[in-house]
């Protein structure tokens, strides 16, 4: 069989929730379930590499403002009233739609009740990346506290629930962790090996203030404080200089690509093509659905396989195989899950299954089909989803989750919120 | 109530294809049938204001090559081997794709089999303008043919099926139509009152060439052509100048916007900040599904909402509302339709049932129905779809056509191109 090449008609036998094997004739031996998805799609699970599902419930909560105003007059206000039952109601929510459109992997950036997090994850079936949000911009105690959490979720859940969960050590962003913090923070990480995730050069204003603060480039700076030694991941990096998107590439550190939160804050478009020529690694994220708003990788993978065409005038500028490969594959090795994003042998049992045929994917001759997964299906075309073997929805329809549940539980917790 | 305002309660009532009225009370007169949408959202149907739906088989042929490639080993081929049947599949597609995502009214430029596209539209149920799309790089009697046939077109179509049919003059563009044919279409099209759609700018290269044969801007060429004094409408205006931006102001002229077409073609992203400054009249596009891949408006308000936020790194260049009124108001005005794009009393019974309450479309308090519409909702959230006060669609399923024939028609199609 070709390696990355569509199988047409074929049998993948699951056994204990990894791809025991995938075969162009039938396969004789007992099943104890047989999937009949003739005629459809069979796709690797998305990594959603990118988000914080606590804020869930803000999605279109002041839309097309300045991103100042927005922050300080809508989405602190609001997210200073957080209870533990908001946070449930709105990761129970993200989870929920991310499974819908076929995402079977999350990183999740939060600062609140991230062991309840984690017990969502288990409940749900999913797998997820626990990063305990850390600002910095308090006091000393305040920041070891915040370090101390997030070294504590890491002995507690990394690798978790057979390796389901993972937890990595998340200062929030350069310009919200002074260096000192950060230093100590990389500190522990290496430390413990534990790896790194914050947000890199997500605005112009950010990066130019850092200059003027501290004389150098937000991740030359980083990298000075040894923050790219260990695995690491970055989200956004929207305005990396070409020197520091060199040394990324020399480090092979992970670059989270959220072009739909990118566009819609105004923050500007990342230069996926230059970093495609740099070989660096490039994956795929949603943000929040505050500032996307939706958490559905058929619509990041449509922005970000279209974004960098139009923007460099150039249509050859990023490939559907490329981008497939940021939302799945890479993803999975981002997030430092050895064997996800693929179908193939000995990887886990994480995928997605994709009704052909509607009206928006015809014509579907097989050798288009790479393309209208990337330029044509919505995530409304999933209509099962298995993740380490196990159907998480079935029928368009969430099995490990009340949907109905989940619907008035968002409901209810926005309005107490404004009560 | 107020003007542009969602009504939270409502009843519409809808006689002769018309909106009789639009009531926050109970109506109490006896009506022939009633639809509950109770919990629902009422939108008016899209206007999608350019595209070539005899390409529609071509979805996902050959993308991601360099655009001369792209047309000349790929579309053009293909394109001269269409028989009748093939574009009658493929404007059935695209005429079940629009329906099913909440489109009722379409522009259509193509050069085959323009009156099986009329009867076609007369059978589903749609709105739609034809145009006979005219390349003049051939033969004086060819060109005279082309006009007269588009003439023709417009005797025998425009304002039939009580008006909703219309017809447009559509000389392709300036780079395919010397100045010449162009002035003699122009004349034309002055002398029976009839309307103007071209592609106009979309390329830099189009762009350049022009002003290097020509001495001059495309639309300021164009404008001396007298081309905008009458109703016009052009396609694209990615490379237009400051001036010419200006010019088209003045003059009034519509520019449908396809955001999606031009990223994915590699041509650009046209200047729309620019364009509300200058109080412009955008609507928008789709273009067709060889270089977009969908016909699907929430996809194309998506992209224009996003992407002239990030391009300009101001989440205020385009707000929701100034989309939804280009993806059916303006769209509706730029086609010549007077009573389009509006839930209003008098206008045409045209809108569409959307559900609310999926996963990612909560929470939805009612202040952010407009956002959800724009950044969150799907073209796959419509159920039911009215056209003139008739329903076209049902439950997502399609009334006036047999969607077992499209999807069928649609593959064998292409199968008997390829052999
Ligand atoms: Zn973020
Ligand atoms: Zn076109």
């Amino acid at each position: 069989m070709d390696e990355g090449q569509p199988v047409k008609y074929g049998y993948m036998v699951i056994n204990e929730g990894k791809i025991e094997g995938i075969y162009e004739e039938e396969v004789k031996e007992e099943a104890g379930e047989v999937i009949d998805a003739k005629g459809k799609l069979i796709i690797p699970g998305f990594v959603n590499t990118h988000g914080h599902t606590g804020s869930t419930l803000l999605r279109g909560a002041g839309d097309d403002l300045p991103l100042n105003t927005w922050l300080k007059e809508v989405m602190w206000p609001m997210e200073q009233r957080f209870t533990k039952e908001t946070t449930k109601a709105a990761t129970s929510l993200a989870i929920g739609e991310m499974l819908k459109s076929g995402t079977t992997t999350f990183l999740d950036m939060y600062h609140l009740h991230m062991d309840q997090t984690a017990e969502l994850i288990l409940e749900s079936g999913m797998n997820g990346v626990l990063c305990r949000g850390m600002i910095g911009l308090c006091s000393k105690e305040e920041q070891a506290e915040k370090l101390k959490e997030s070294v504590e979720l890491y002995k507690t859940w990394h690798n978790s629930g057979d390796g389901k969960i993972k937890v990595m050590l998340a200062p929030h962003a350069p310009y919200t962790c002074p260096p000192d913090f950060m230093e100590m923070i990389i500190e522990k990480a290496h430390e413990h090996g534990i790896a790194l995730h914050t947000h890199l050069s997500e605005t112009r204003k950010e990066v130019e203030e850092h200059i003027g603060t501290y004389g150098k480039h937000p991740a030359e700076h980083l990298s000075e404080l040894g923050f790219f030694e260990g695995h690491a991941l970055i989200a956004h990096g929207v305005h990396l200089s070409d020197v520091e998107l060199s040394l990324l590439a020399r480090k092979g550190t992970y670059i989270s690509h959220n072009p739909k939160s990118n566009l819609k804050l105004g923050s500007g478009v990342a230069d996926v093509k230059k970093m495609k020529e740099k070989n660096i690694r490039v994956c795929l994220g949603t943000d929040s659905s505050a500032s996307n708003n939706t958490l559905d990788m058929f619509e990041e993978m449509r922005f970000a396989s279209l974004i960098h065409k139009g923007v460099n005038e150039d249509p050859t500028a990023v490939s559907a195989r490329d981008i497939l490969f940021m939302a799945a594959q890479n993803g999975g090795k981002a997030l430092q899950y050895e064997k996800k994003g693929r179908l193939k042998k000995g990887y886990d049992a994480d995928f997605s299954i994709v009704e052909p045929g509607g009206m928006h994917t015809l014509p579907d001759p097989e050798e288009r089909i790479v393309s209208h997964l990337v330029y044509a299906h919505k995530g409304s075309d999933v209509t099962d989803v298995f993740a380490n073997g196990k159907q998480l929805v079935k029928n368009k329809e969430l099995l490990t989750m009340d949907e109905e549940k989940i619907r008035f539980n968002a409901r209810e917790a926005l309005a107490k919120l404004r009560r």
